[in-house]
């Protein structure tokens, strides 16, 4: 039985998501664990992530405008509007999503569906540079 | 300290919630793991995973009713439609709710809440066949 | 490899977020584990946890405003009114945050940002007596 954690960063091009699946997969495989669970874990309050389809890129698109409607800017109770009008709703746009995402690894890969990648979802509108915590504990 | 994971389906009847407490807690059982940690984790992009108030079956139909009004089918700007109007909703929902769900284990079972039960969140309107994954850690 | 699970209670005052990484950073310090994962789960569904900034504390009030205006008490089309208006909105707002949250230990610290912090979020008027479970796996 053994535990890993490393670490990697991702630079993000303003809002949008970002697919960090491989990132993730070469940190399981490099832990030589079989069985076991994966843990990512984003270390930002105005980022986050998700697992979401791969496949199709505007199911992103569509994603992207909801959450820009669903948690608008221009709220006039915002008090907390001192770093920018985005920032507000970036912290609101990662509570309605996560700030970790956990997938069980069986026989030495991450058990993800066919359709499945892990995605960084930034949500500030300058570029960032993130940082994603990767533990893997398993045997 | 041992890993186990396993797995099992779920045939859903289209949009809702069906309780998978009784299949993960049987896994967790099977695991023989005292104390640790248990993750359901569902390999899909248009169903989630809820753990949710399991007593009183009208909390279950006000949330459906609540989530069909928050990400409404006829959304003007979706582009990803091809598979359907209860596609991209389908994948919205998801977002908005959770792809795993992560219950401490002590005492050889699921440190669940007297009202609380684990549901996979059918955002489909057809039927479909659903994986749920099951990793449990611990010793 | 070892594998704790603890748990402790919080008195809140009604709705509202209240800090717990003390008391979850105790029990990581406590389970001598230096390297693996810490899960945090709340025992209940009309409460959940977030990892939310810690800094400015408008940041929480406009995060409360926007969750009483995203799920309001009074939808004509609620059933399950028995507990109150309060209960079925808290049962939305803690399927749209989450039961649970997942940080990775290494250094045999939680690997927390800068400026991220556990939170309890209330969903019911009335103060309650809430528990949080703590599993700590690694080695």
């Amino acid at each position: 039985m053994n535990a890993h954690t490393d670490n990697f960063t991702v630079r993000t091009r303003g809002q949008g998501t970002t697919e960090i699946t491989e990132e993730v997969a070469r940190i399981v495989r490099e832990s030589g664990i079989r069985t076991g669970l994966c843990t990512v874990f984003i270390q930002h309050t105005s980022a986050s992530l998700i697992i979401y389809e791969n496949a199709d890129p505007t199911a992103r698109t569509d994603l992207h405008e909801y959450f820009s409607r669903l948690v608008p800017e221009d709220e006039d109770y915002f008090v907390h509007t001192a770093e920018g009008p985005d920032d507000m709703p970036s912290h609101i746009r990662m509570v309605l999503t996560r700030t970790s995402e956990s997938i069980p690894i069986s026989a030495a890969r991450l058990t993800l569906g066919t359709w499945q990648g892990i995605f960084l979802f930034e949500h500030r509108r300058a570029p960032h540079t993130r940082t994603i915590v990767v533990s893997v504990v398993g045997e």
